[in-house]
């Protein structure tokens, strides 16, 4: 059962609500011998957090990880080193204002989990969404970053968004490094620039908008993954949809694969430097649920924040019609800090299908 | 692990090859007391036949399905009922023509996954695709039988076809009574007659068309599903991607969530015959991995056929430059025998969480 | 969740109810191209199979196993060998007498699974004991032989009868050897040939006694097994008790550990031709839940076949008192068939852990 | 994969090392408005805390627990209750001396886990054991004072210890209220007497014992547990050699049941008070994996603690032959501790099968 654990081998467990004391998860199946401090995490942690851009909530969090299990230093190692044991990871939530929750705490925001908690649980953390917050992807983000030591250097993993409400990007201006350069983990400088400006409306107006991220894993090696129910894009769908608001997930030519003929889709192969290589990439570096060598590449969507200023017509717990509207700070883009979380996942599905793909080589 | 197996509290582990003697599943977890006979399955392993729509493969079996264990009938019983014990199904290939596999053994056809096996294990069994054949899916259609009985009456699975290569259906149009008068399983008639004259099209071509389905669930109650990684999306986006040649799934207003705005997707509730309702249905039933009690609505997208008759380059097992081409039988479009898996996927993900539930509730 | 499954990566699923057409089991993570026919698996099931001792039930059954998938043989390989694929193995059932089962149809013998089948189903297949039946352990046997193939050659596993009813065996007389010579895979021949004597007798009175068996595991190298909740020797108590009849489980010094001291416990070390050894086993080859490199030891008893001749008292499902008395066919001693079922599931536990080991290991 | 994990619905990871700065597990599958506090968690955690008897190492643990996530208090509900979140708990080290490990860093101690860790992983943490410390019990009775809430009033758990080094109790002198009055959760007051006596002398020596703890659980109704490989039997011996140094397990009769005859060991059948009732006891409340409704009586072994005074021979890391001898401070006899440990892990699996039990029932 994984109500709360994600993965096989490389397997962790997310705890923590928005307002609570703090959140972490716990990392089982990390080999040993890797080496690993907070530094290490951080950075991911960094390129997450609220307030790091101006287009994303203005709670500011500190989101200092602390390793609380799982690493060791001693004379005989170079520095830290994972010794095996399961991975505690915690971050203290550190800005829980303790503002007034009533007008939110018997209303069921739409778009919110407010009222199928309310039907599954029949009682709720309402404070800031308590355990339905986009703030559980911090512990993703942290588990990301140690799976990202166990598949090592060879394999790079990148993620972009490529659309902001109804802008998509501009493909032949697609630059990894322009991704660190703007707001917006944007690939193409223009659209960035234009996304700047349609944000200042969105927000103006109290609205919000969606988006869509495109994540790449580059140097995975044929023969990761498996057939039928351990498939590497299955596992990819269900990590990603397991991220909050996420309403889709393709592979490759994803959705399109349905308007196409076979002699577009199907990738050619032939001979590169030696090597088997494919002309194109529509199956996006899966077939058969395994991986093929080239790039994986994963897209999904990300539903608009549903936290907006205008007014919305719902129901109260005891089912009377009445509005909400949301006040304080939220932000008018959550896809926006969807690609650190993207970037994790990724990392740790390739993490759990390394491990598997070991256990079946002699 | 789940290799070959999936779900948690209701969960079926499918085994067999393409030209193996046989395929079936074991499924562990199914309530005792259900009445089950073979009579309850067969229907269902009919619609997804091979043979039984001049637009798929004319493959004949004849998909008899033979429950080995797990039920049991004696005069205390109304009938035969399942005893708790795990059930096995089991469905001999009766039509493995013995053919000539030269051709194809040691050549990767491509959009197939000859090369990923050989990759991943070094040995495939190519006839007929092994184990990377569709015709796994039988096991799932048998196993999604076992599941409708378990979720019961008040619940209705159905798919459709919504699009077959780049034509889509009228939505306007749809009729769920449609769906069973044409050989597309298609919602709305006079697409459908558009589609067989573009399959003949196709045909003649001696290429092939992806497709997209739908697959609602109505009845659900509010509260299945839970939160983060044991969501109901993700379950059903993981369900929909293990199928063979998926690529992309989406749930409610799915990837288009990324061009809304948010007071668009985010779906206002009102009263409604006394009870909590929705006015819109973007978020497609589910709301932080939890039904709303809303249509459960999936779409997915399948590629099309990747055995074609169009000569297509690629590189045998020694890495020579070779073309393919596929001469005998073959579906010009996967998608349509895909209807009935993706139900019985729906089928199974939604008895898996229905026990689950159970579980929580005293 | 694992009712009917056992193991992680090497994960077998059985099926089947002791009169019902047939049994088996599904194998879920055999690596590929590893040598397998069903002439590898025949000769554990022939030493497990009922009518192969004078001491064991006279139901004949021919126990031939048959490869359903997940082999292929061609002539690019060394005959045939595993594909990755699920190995799906089915038993048929051969000698269901049609019998009159009127007399146990609605009373609960004591010892047996009957009154509590009926507490958690409702409904019970109560021909022959249906799924609580020992034939359900010629599935394990199955299992067993596959998982030896991953093992490999290096290790070692033989089991013996070390005690019947009150006799146990000398243990300085012990020979492996021996085991193959008599009808209780007895390391003893003076002990064997008294329990021939103390089996008839037992088998005049309408009795039956219990047993107690060693399995032993050579060349286990050091460092399988995982702390804390991945223990080796929990898994192999898992294996263990998970046998019919089985009522306990030691590992090494076992229950005995609790009467000693600590200087006579605790196994001292020492180098001999160069390498770490033991000067003693009391922990039976496991430290902290991983391997030692010493003989991996367990112990564990079978209680005596309930089904006796003697008549005795218990409820029909009425709740009217009722006297019950084995007619037919039935083991004396249930624990002589155990052995190749210990020795089986040690290899499974074995094979899984080996799968473990790799995939920690870069 | 359960390395550091154990359950299935109701289902903790635990993490952390002897001395570390804190220890801790996650709940998964906790229901929803239990009500839980700390103080409902910590008079388990006292009950088996270091310090609490003069027989037991004197280190002194606070082993203050805190909540970290999966509940919440409002004006709605009657004080603080679960929400269905997953629950952290997490108790600090604060005796961590800072103390000189070089006499035991590259000592592979006698009974201890260092060689095979060694052997595993490569590296170690050494101090106080690390990650195989006893500590880590702490986790499971917090994990299994949540379990109790679960399972509720109607289900009582309790311990005894049986057995101290080679003198037994005599179960004749039987007191439940007696376990609470002396330092041995001993059931009879004599033998408690006695073993006072035997543990000044063994302490004195310098040396250890080893212990035999028993559990048994009162009120389970019939029906819980599943046949075959989910059987509560198998489970319940996972979970007690999943302890630390407990070498072997047994329900009801457990290793006796090898000696006896068929009659003595079914238990036959009565009607009591117009309820199915048995005789006898010697299955220890399962029947076929599956609850008969009677007392659940667990026993198992924990040999001596491996720390003693006594010099003992070993190896170092280099292979050196040395010499080890525990100076500080160290637990004569470890079992005396174990009793609230195998209270914990019987609540643990007892809530586990309630859930599937529910899982199962409509």
């Amino acid at each position: 059962m994984s109500h709360n654990s994600f993965g096989h081998l490389f397997r962790f467990t997310t705890w923590g609500e928005s307002h609570g004391p703090a959140l972490g998860c716990v990392i089982d199946g990390c080999p040993a011998g890797l080496p690993l401090t907070e530094a290490d995490i951080q950075p991911f942690l960094d390129a997450r957090k609220p307030g790091g851009s101006r287009h994303v909530t203005q709670r500011r969090e500190d989101d200092r990880v602390r390793i609380l299990s799982g690493v060791f230093e001693d004379d005989r190692t170079d520095g830290q080193v994972t010794t095996g044991a399961p991975i505690s990871l915690m971050i203290e939530n550190t800005d829980q204002r303790s503002k007034d929750y009533s007008d939110i705490r018997d209303r069921w925001r739409p778009g919110h989990a407010d009222y199928t908690y309310d039907a599954k649980y029949g009682v709720r953390d309402y404070r800031g969404g308590g355990r339905s917050s986009a703030r559980e992807t911090a512990a993703r983000v942290a588990a990301g970053a140690v799976a990202r030591k166990i598949i090592g250097e060879g394999v790079t993993i990148r993620g972009a968004l490529v659309q902001v409400g109804p802008r998509s990007i501009d493909r032949a201006r697609w630059s990894w490094d322009e991704t660190g350069r703007n707001d917006f983990f944007c690939p193409d400088a223009a659209t960035a620039a234009l996304w700047d400006e349609d944000m200042d409306l969105v927000r103006k107006a109290g609205s919000s908008v969606g988006a869509m991220i495109e994540v790449v894993a580059s140097g995975v090696p044929a023969g990761w993954g498996a057939p039928v129910y351990g498939k590497l894009d299955q596992d990819l769908a269900s990590a990603m949809m397991s991220i909050n608001a996420v309403k889709g997930v393709e592979i490759g030519a994803g959705l399109a694969a349905a308007g196409m003929s076979g002699e577009d889709a199907a990738d050619e192969m032939e001979l590169k430097d030696g090597k088997p290589a494919f002309r194109t990439n529509n199956n996006g570096g899966v077939l058969g649920g395994i991986s093929t060598g080239q790039d994986l590449v994963v897209r999904f969507s990300v539903k608009p924040t549903s936290s907006i200023r205008i007014e919305r017509d719902t129901l109260d717990r005891d089912l009377n019609p009445v509005t909400v509207s949301t006040k304080g700070r939220h932000d008018p883009c959550v896809g926006i800090r969807a690609v650190p979380v993207g970037e994790a996942m990724m990392a740790i599905v390739l993490a759990d299908h390394l491990l598997r793909h070991r256990a079946q080589k002699g």
